[in-house]
């Protein structure tokens, strides 16, 4: 069970407007995924046991469960983005009177933005993953929720990239170029391919409406 | 104080994730504009009382206030959109057994589908609206807070999607094909203006990183 899955809309809705630095865009990245994998859920939910999708009422079930567990993981990213930046923090804390002190100090600062661009990386991927179950419920799930299906597929972008932004802000921060460059490329890729699916669930929905 | 806005987020889920036709899509949007909105309201609380962004102070705090209030009306939205296809529901239970009757009934279904639209509409028009606000947070507010006001652009461009993909549903069962092309006209023009603004709050944010 997630701490953030227990609150009220208003209550994190609150918080979220505060000047409390967390949550923010990372919070609502994994809310916002959470909210396009029930979609998907609904979707299937709306087409197991209907006579007319006999067909596809074993995948459907699948999709569902899948569906589930990533609902479930996105609200656990909710709740760690809260945290992902508090070894840059405790880096920054860090004594810097003397040059071993200093090198020391700046080597946790770097390794700090490498990690605290872990999370919001994580969250993107498995949410550009999930697009392509987005699509496919709208193309073959119950017609009548086939704007329910692309409203995932709108959800899970908007979460790829809500996660991203703070993937590139800390690549932004490191010193290793290599590394920098490696982030954003798969930051890249991530939306390239979350764009490609956006396009493919909206297409499905023209079809199917 | 809204319906939905009381409700725990884990428990909003599970019914959007079951086969209940609502909450879907249309309550989603709803919600993912109030998480923009929030997040507009977050940049103007991180940068007002702030030294280095005293010139922008007023504006923030305009800002501020008007997204408070955009973030009750989404609530209110998500509130209303379980209620907006009631009258379709109620006008397809209508007697059909004289001419008379199936006239009057098929008049009453139209009527419900040109309703059912508004909803969502007003939710496409007052988040596009908001995208406006999204970007400029971006640009002049924190830099530390631009990923918050970028991510904030993506809640309530993915907001106008879903909300439109039901104007959409609705305008496809209108016999009256003027007033149809009306509200498609109106939504390829949202979808356009929401696209431009995205596209300005995505060079903000790299600007300020």
């Amino acid at each position: 069970m997630s701490e953030i899955g227990g609150r009220t809309i208003d209550g994190f809705l609150a918080q979220l407007a505060s000047d409390a630095p967390t949550p923010g865009g990372g919070a609502v990245a994994g809310l916002v995924a959470a909210n396009g994998a029930a979609l998907i859920q609904m979707v299937c939910n709306l087409t197991i046991g209907k006579a007319a999708y006999e067909e596809v009422d074993e995948r459907m079930r699948e999709i569902d469960a899948e569906a589930g567990e990533a609902r479930s993981a996105f609200l656990d990213v909710a709740d760690r983005d809260a945290t992902a930046f508090d070894g840059v923090m405790a880096a920054f804390k860090m004594p810097k009177e003397t040059d071993a002190q200093k090198a020391e100090r700046s080597h946790a600062i770097q390794a700090g933005y490498a990690t605290a661009a872990v999370v919001p990386m994580e969250c993107a991927k498995r949410a550009a993953a999930l697009m392509s179950l987005a699509a496919e419920v709208t193309r073959i799930g119950n017609a009548q929720a086939a704007s329910d299906g692309s409203s995932a597929a709108q959800c899970l972008s908007a979460a790829v990239w809500c996660a991203t932004y703070n993937v590139e802000i800390n690549a932004a921060a490191l010193k290793d170029q290599a590394k920098a460059q490696a982030l954003r490329d798969e930051v890249s890729g991530l939306r390239a391919s979350t764009q490609a699916l956006l396009d493919t669930a909206n297409e499905a929905f023209w079809e199917r409406i």
